[in-house]
């Protein structure tokens, strides 16, 4: 037996003593709760929770075991999620590869803590695997019209292979069939270049620049079939100015791209984002 | 002859030499040049500027006559604010007043030089216009849809009457007709609270929680026929959670409307914006 | 019996199942909890928590009898604060009186839950306890190094004669005395106008004009015997150009002093600040 | 004869037509002006100005002759930039490559218009000058307290060799002999982890942890012999908790690092950053 760190997620109606029965269940099992947060969303009447607790334990089974009752009494929905068990992630770039670049050197960094499974391109990529990549498998699946379905399915397929947990759209650029898009519900994370719901659709830089706004912005959110309605992670914005032309925009937008997604990954690989509808519920460390 | 400082907002059609003229014209006629800022808009093909100066002089029209030759030259078209002569400002607001109290503390404070002539509401305000209002005329003009046409007369009338060279909505709430829109077409400020594009019409912070937004904000702009469509002045956003329902968004969001507005309103007073077709020139400080 | 929300503010040593021993107490006595949170500090082995609950209790001393096991076995020290039952709020003031404004406007408008029980200040304010002050007793004590043993006096005897909870420095400028600060320790918050420990001491504005910054800020601390070093509960920071002369700072700096003062306080009011040492342990809504 | 592009930084004594005689002798040498600030200080009864223009000339020279009457009337410090001719940069990093991985793909993404010459670190790079670095020449140039001088020595002499016109301390974590500081004044960025004056000197976010600040920060500044005491360029700050141990603020400090080195960078590179004493002229785009 080993000393295991795990993290639960679970949502269920709200009730009273949901909070009372999943600490003793815990405590009775010699589990220690090392933080814990809970929301109850009155409108619609759900319930939210993560625990985050540690101790001996044999096996992920061990452990759910022991939050069983409470399942059953609540009728809860439960992720559990291992330390020592790091998300797979398949990520997906296209020609602007800061955002890519950026998350292989926050995971390298030791910030995101994940397993890069492989990198996927619509566009190849000066090196291929080589150096600025740090050698994760990278696969170059050009794609147009004509071959969208084939070039999504061997993405799929990647995915599938190689167990991925979670795709991250780093600026790929491509707008998902349905198919893609439901194949990937609920595990995969886009991040779009514009204060949503402010510029929906393609180019939000230069609607942003023909509107005249203060401020420009970037969201990172779940993806579902209806483009741009995902749940939202995070969302940043800066400052600009009336000198600010599109191709500056695309510049300052660059860092708040990177920043914005950057944290909603982090969020997510530490189990801290709950769906809830077409919202999410976030238990900040 | 005394000191006069002024500023001037220089609008015309980009060419080469309109620096060096407003400079030598203002350096031969004796007058200082304190701060100075320009910005060629490419698109389309407009030059802004504004020269804050000093010197002696006679009169106003001593002072515009200096610029006639660089105006006639370049066809400018030219706004001249003396200091001395701060913008009369009619302060319309409705049942929440936390937008107007800020504006009469900040302008007791010294931080907004204006002339407040009067304050408008469509609600009665407790205590008159003694005590939070500084004794400013306050007139509570009520509003139905059937009195509207006359109650908007009754504003402008004061507005006239009064010389008002600026109309501010300090969250006044209703719609003005497009009669009324028109009448105070240049010289109207409205705070809307979110952070346009996103969330036009009503409700805003309704919208905001339905959407599940990561965060709020709020932008003052000129008002326009087209409601909410307006040059935008200034825009900012605070964070907000899950946790937090409408109400608290309604709490939160006055904090960024009080800002926004007062941010606004400042740059105006020094004459620090000037309209780009349906954008602003902010000329900061 | 009526329905009470309670929130409970515990601190003790760090050990496993105290967050299991509080829900079941609480869920054993019919309480629900609303919201839970807690924080090992690793460093001082110090346990913290906050429970917010509710259900049906005859008494403050039943509610405390329910924790009274869990008070016992882990040796905890509990603050349980009754939602009907606001803090009692002293505010003190000096001739910049915008902090002091604004903290009554956001008490009225319900966004600060507290009851102040009176203002003094060592300078008069134009109008007395009427418009501005909304009709709070007002208590003019000016105050000399001659006088200040006598002054402080008055201003204990105040807050003793009214049952104050809490004393808030809204822009008092005065150095309290030794015995003073000792007084209140622990149930005494100022407003530092710099990020500290930047520019501790006196005209920080002036300091940070000096020593070239690009951005400023405000503090909100309880006051300990050691001036500018009690245990902070808020900053946040503006930025700054050069060409804000410390004229210019001091009124930028007055929307960051409102800010983070009225942030602290409704931190202290809502009983989501635990003190740990010299730093202090915030629980975020 | 081509288009030359250039950017005048002069500084003076403050006094009246300066302005005029600048723009007046750009115009009458066929100059136009694209952008153009200034600021007197008051205090120092300095003048400072930035000037953009363009026009055909055929050499530096004749751009410089240009001005040379009023440099002469004002007794004018020029600083001539053009743009075809953008700075070469020494990038010196140590250990930790965040900065330095950061800056190499701003100046890839055509958002830094710089020419790195090289990269001196005290410690090997995985890669050597590949992959990551981009091809840059790498100089691994270890240093220990008894081989100081002849590492800086060596610093020096590729400085002089490639002829750096700026060398930026990515975080070089080395402190410079003072000799070296001399050397460098006036052509040296440093990157400071704190938000200065805060946490001088070593190991700033322990010290943040253990003051217990809410909020952490990095200062960009020009090296001088005196320590985190030289002119200020940029500086940001970030959110923090009472739950971020240092380990948590040194990633989340990276961050900000990164952001206020490439900004402050950014701004020397377009000219835009003007020395006044112990401070700097910022003027913004």
């Amino acid at each position: 037996m080993t000393i295991q760190r795990a993290v639960a997620r679970i949502t269920c109606r709200n009730a009273p003593g949901i909070v009372a029965c999943v600490a003793r269940s815990l405590a009775a099992a010699g589990f220690d709760i090392r933080d814990s947060q809970q929301f109850e969303d009155v409108e619609s009447d759900r319930f939210f929770m993560r625990v985050d607790f540690q101790g001996e334990a044999r096996s992920r089974d061990e452990i759910a075991r022991t939050l069983a009752e409470c399942v059953d009494r609540f009728d809860m929905t439960i992720d559990l999620a291992l330390r020592d068990r790091p998300k797979r992630v398949l990520l997906l770039a296209s020609r602007t590869d800061h955002c890519l670049i950026d998350l292989i050197h926050r995971w390298r960094d030791g910030e995101l803590v994940m397993e890069p499974i492989a990198i996927v391109s619509n566009h190849p990529h000066p090196g291929g695997s080589g150096g600025m990549l740090h050698g994760l498998p990278f696969h170059h699946l050009p794609v147009t019209p004509a071959t969208r379905d084939a070039q999504e399915e061997a993405i799929l397929h990647i995915a599938e292979a190689e167990g991925a947990d979670l795709v991250v759209l780093a600026r790929y650029m491509q707008i998902l069939s349905d198919r893609m898009a439901a194949a990937l519900a609920g595990r995969c994370i886009n991040i779009h270049h514009s204060f949503l719901p402010g510029f929906k659709g393609a180019r939000p830089y230069h609607q942003a620049h023909a509107r005249g706004v203060k401020m420009i912005g970037a969201t990172a959110h779940y993806v579902t079939a209806d483009l741009d309605e995902g749940p939202i992670i995070a969302q940043d914005v800066t400052p600009i100015t009336h000198a600010d032309d599109p191709a500056e925009l695309i510049r300052k937008g660059r860092d708040i791209e990177r920043r914005v997604l950057a944290r909603a990954l982090r969020l997510d690989l530490e189990g801290r984002v709950l769906v809830n509808g077409s919202r999410t519920v976030i238990f900040q460390s």
